[in-house]
């Protein structure tokens, strides 16, 4: 009988868990988590903050029992792992609760220690109440608390990915006005710059203000409450409370305790059933690496999509299975009040920084026929390789259906499409929901003249 | 100078003629039709009986002033082909305001003169003034007109494809009471009966009374006007006024007439390149024949996004281009109400008439997480072979983002697909858009479970 230990009960750990259930009934499967909440859904705390999601409970749908019951699975939360043994195989488990020290054993072992979060020099070791992070379910609540209980009317939000831009926009909802600290010149990081612009333009009309390429240098604190945020533009900020949603990175520290290689990216170094370089070692999640679809370059993306298929799929791998991953192309989307924002596979920055000779396309198209009353504007950018047609990558930044010609374009990325085969999808057209040709058909229309035209040199 | 002569100026054969243009600036191209309005959106007729769209001048945005200023097209509306001479490449025109009849020749031939119209037996050489058509701009201008100057309350509406329920929609939302005439068992002729279920359901919690298997026998008329129909059920109806939305036909009388042969759908047969079997004579759009991009098999579909492509492939093929037709699968979509009914590729009993040997999986999967405030619930039907694991067919019936799904299973089926591959597409997600694990990947998941299980012979 297997015995197999997963550390990490988030998304990639669990479905891994459940999968190899699934494929085994017979093995003996634990998982442990630092955490109270488990298997919960990170990405939606922003929603719970904002009251769009009725409480935080309804993200934590699962608890160790209901993995015991349907699964067989003993889940144990307040679980820290010291230290692990990969020769004898053993780990030593503290459990916080109780304090009591014990040795665990695998057969095999999984490693779903997620990403840890980035706090800027000016936050590092600062204690206030009105500091908070989105990092999971429990800081979500404390901030829904702490907005309940005091009446706050600014708030500074440090870092503008997809988690800043989302807890700006629910704090916005909520009559707070929000001042947005970015460190480089533009919002929104895995895009490019033209294309953030737009929503900047955007956030400003909502109110929101933006200090760009502006760091905050100096936290004033008194009686553990940030009174005031220096900044390196020689600016002075009060806001009423901080937001810290300045990026993450693999959480490696106890992978690379044992050993275990890390990648070009700084996750784990892994193959495509997930193993790393240690034996009966495995390791999936924000902690691990990716790799493209398009290159098979390595890539890091923290995203819970690609935590769920690197489970899957480890999860298989570890009892059995044939499944392989296939590479991502780090899609991503965002809800932005009333713009949807999203992008698949390479920037114009990434594929430069990966030396593609490359033609850029920005166009824009409505979603339905102008003649109807909810027809919508987006700007898509799209990249198209010049020696092999193919597609590289897409942004698009407008209202509604964004998602999917967002989504069309990856599945064609996914089957490698070349800009000339776009034109030929056969999408589904009514008034209410496209026009007739769909603006990824236009898309690979406009690129594949303008590839021909640089074949003929014009 | 190439003499290109284009009959029918609706979608596919202004899409040809400027695509003509683009490729050839020197060709003289003519477009001849028999009708005032041209190049119009048909399928938004519907929402301008209903005043979603203001009016109907916005279906129709271009007229012959525009292709002859921006692409040098002679587009001569109100005209009527009398007769071709295939062997001297000549045509005998009508004009029909002035009645003077005129030869002109062609060097390249374009049939685009669409589908015409199903005339139930009981609605035969009825005329009447409140028995009306969906088929072209006038005509929906005509109901327009009726409903804006007699007090209507019911409403028939025979046939209950999507041109019906769209009508019927609009209807309902005027506040009439439409009675839908369906000759066969169920609504939704291009789905499978277990899923038009879902649509009568919901048609008749709105209200609409659905009369299936039933079908009009005789029209009781006075006066011009029509005062009550008998039914095959022995019932008796007296509606306000009848719509008739009863299929269409591809409209080959032409083409017949100078011996261009037919395919086994009923239209044109046209190779890759959209070429008859006479010599430089095209055909496209909803008179000529498509095949199927799964498996070869001849399919005539009267849809705007076929024609187009026609077009455009036709234009460009009739001008020394290299575009050639890849094929479709049909997908469509309609809009009725809140509920949104898709599908692409073969039905069940499509696929079983050709012979396939396929698993069906039904499941209902949400839009957007259960947390989520405006969670909805989709059915979905997919087939795979069983032999290929190829995905065969689609249908999809529910709320916000049905459109997306049935894109990205058309987009992968385009790319031939199997079950398998659907787990793996990196789509986008965030709660405001989707599950983590979409729908189509889940549909994935299980088939490709299923498929596994009937090669172990579970």
């Amino acid at each position: 009988m297997t015995k197999i230990v997963v550390i990490g009960a988030v998304a990639a750990g669990t479905t891994a868990a459940t999968k190899a259930r699934r494929n085994d009934p017979e093995a003996e499967i634990t998982i442990y988590d630092r955490d109270i909440d488990i298997s919960y859904a990170i990405c939606g705390i922003p929603y719970a903050v904002g009251h769009e999601v009725a409480n935080f409970d309804q993200l934590t749908p699962r608890d160790p029992q209901w993995f015991k019951q349907n699964y067989q699975i003993d889940l144990k939360t307040r679980h820290e792992i010291l230290a692990i043994d990969s020769n004898k195989q053993t780990l030593q488990v503290k459990a916080l609760d109780t304090g009591a020290v014990f040795t665990d054993h695998y057969d095999l072992l999984l490693l779903a220690t997620g990403a840890r979060y980035g706090i800027p020099t000016a936050f590092k070791d600062i204690d206030a109440d009105n500091l908070f992070h989105v990092r999971n379910v429990q800081s979500g609540r404390e901030l829904a608390s702490y907005l309940a209980l005091h009446s706050i009317k600014t708030a500074a939000v440090v870092g503008a990915g997809y988690v800043g831009l989302e807890m700006t926009e629910q704090l916005t909802k909520l009559g707070i006005q929000v001042q947005i600290f970015q460190r480089s010149a533009h919002i929104l990081g895995n895009f490019d710059g033209d294309m953030a612009e737009i929503a900047e333009t955007y956030a400003r009309q909502k109110g929101i203000s933006l200090a760009l390429a502006e760091t905050v240098t100096k936290t004033q604190v008194q009686n553990g409450h940030i009174i005031g945020l220096d900044t390196n533009q020689g600016q002075h900020y009060q806001p009423d409370i901080v937001i810290l949603a300045a990026g993450v990175k693999p959480n490696t520290r106890l992978a690379e305790s044992i050993g275990v290689k890390l990648g070009t990216t700084g996750a784990i170094a892994v193959n495509d059933r997930f193993q790393t370089n240690l034996p009966n070692v495995y390791a999936v999640g924000d902690v691990a690496e990716s790799f493209s679809v398009i290159d098979g370059r390595p890539l890091w993306k923290p995203l819970a999509t690609t935590a769920n298929k690197m489970g899957r799929i480890a999860g298989d791998a570890m009892t059995g299975g044939s499944l392989r991953h296939r590479g991502i192309l780090g899609t991503s989307i965002l809800r932005f009040f009333d713009l949807t924002i999203a992008q698949t596979g390479y920037t114009e920055k990434e594929a430069q920084a990966a030396g593609y000779d490359f033609l850029v396309l920005k166009d824009k198209k409505t979603n339905v026929p102008d003649y109807m009353p909810k027809s919508q504007t987006m700007t898509l950018k799209t990249l198209a390789d010049k020696k092999t047609h193919r597609i590289l990558g897409a942004q698009i930044i407008g209202g509604a259906g964004v998602d999917k010609r967002i989504d069309v374009l990856a599945t064609a990325m996914t089957f490698k499409a070349k800009a000339e085969d776009l034109f030929h999808l056969d999408l589904a057209y009514s008034p209410a929901f496209d026009t007739t040709k769909d603006a990824v058909l236009y898309t690979g229309m406009i690129l594949t003249d303008q590839l021909a035209s640089e074949t003929k040199g014009v």
